[in-house]
């Protein structure tokens, strides 16, 4: 299993992490790798790369903020910095991805970049990837 | 990896791709397939099979299309055929779906099948089989 | 295939299933185990341990429940006892997760723990393990 760190910047952030994860994958023949993030405040998607990342990420920090609502009553706010949403804004993206490899490459449409999904940011988090 | 195409017919749409994912399986001993799309505005899920799909995958369609509303102000709307709201359906879907085989294909729940999730439609649409 | 059967208490819940899979997974050399639920509602999610975990549970599920909305017009309602929601909610956790081992245990983070999400119980659930 290899491991990685990021730094993320922001409370809400879909960080690129798709030239971090293809050095770390270079020179591998395998056919996939699991993606895995061990926390429950983040996760990991695919979604736009290119001249479009920018607006489609900042589109999707934006609409999972809206889609789970800070002001609708919680339980798990116990310790004054809780953030109860960023459990649910996790769940809904998911912490675990399975993606094919070509050439020890992520084998993604052209289009397509993989992101860290920070949702109780700013904080290092980790990376798991495992070859198959 | 194999490679299948299929074409959506409407801009939201649950597509059953269960025998045609079946049919490329036929013969294989393998005991796990990765069904990967490489498209940021559609998505792969398990849902309803049998008597009850129709209304299902309507339901699922209707639903992603309130839970995701298109009159929220959106970034990613630079070109006139822009649909951002499309990308956020397909964060919620996910693109990548491992599931086991038995006898060469899909060992699916008697009520279960296999859908590609159409977000941005009609247009041909590419599914990567990748087998473990 | 190793398969796991569990019964619900609720309507909504998540179950966790982490010490259940573990104690199936004992003794395992195996890197990889894919949980992969054969029903259309109910899901698999990782999530809060520990502390925090009866709480954090109980949000994501009051948080589903406000996400896909009971009153919306649904079309799966032929027979009485449908719950269209419950498939929409399942879509949105997921039915297959796949997830790293270390020394014949599910290789979490520190505060995560593994939940089968029941939408529409309570009842017996299957779950199936498939080793990597």
């Amino acid at each position: 299993m290899l491991e990685l760190r990021v730094q993320t910047q922001a409370r809400t952030q879909l960080l690129d992490i798709t030239t971090l994860v293809n050095e770390r994958l270079s020179g591998s023949d395998a056919q996939l790798v699991v993606v895995f993030v061990p926390h429950t405040t983040a996760g990991v998607v695919l979604q736009a790369a290119g001249a479009n990342a920018t607006a489609v990420a900042a589109d999707v920090e934006a609409a999972l903020e809206r889609i789970v609502v800070e002001s609708w009553p919680w339980k798990h706010t116990s310790e004054g910095d809780r953030n109860p949403w960023s459990h649910v804004r996790a769940v809904l993206t998911g912490s675990s991805l399975t993606i094919p490899l070509e050439r020890g490459a992520l084998a993604l449409g052209n289009l397509q970049a993989l992101f860290l999904c920070e949702f109780d940011g700013p904080r290092e988090r980790t990376i798991r990837l495992t070859l198959i």
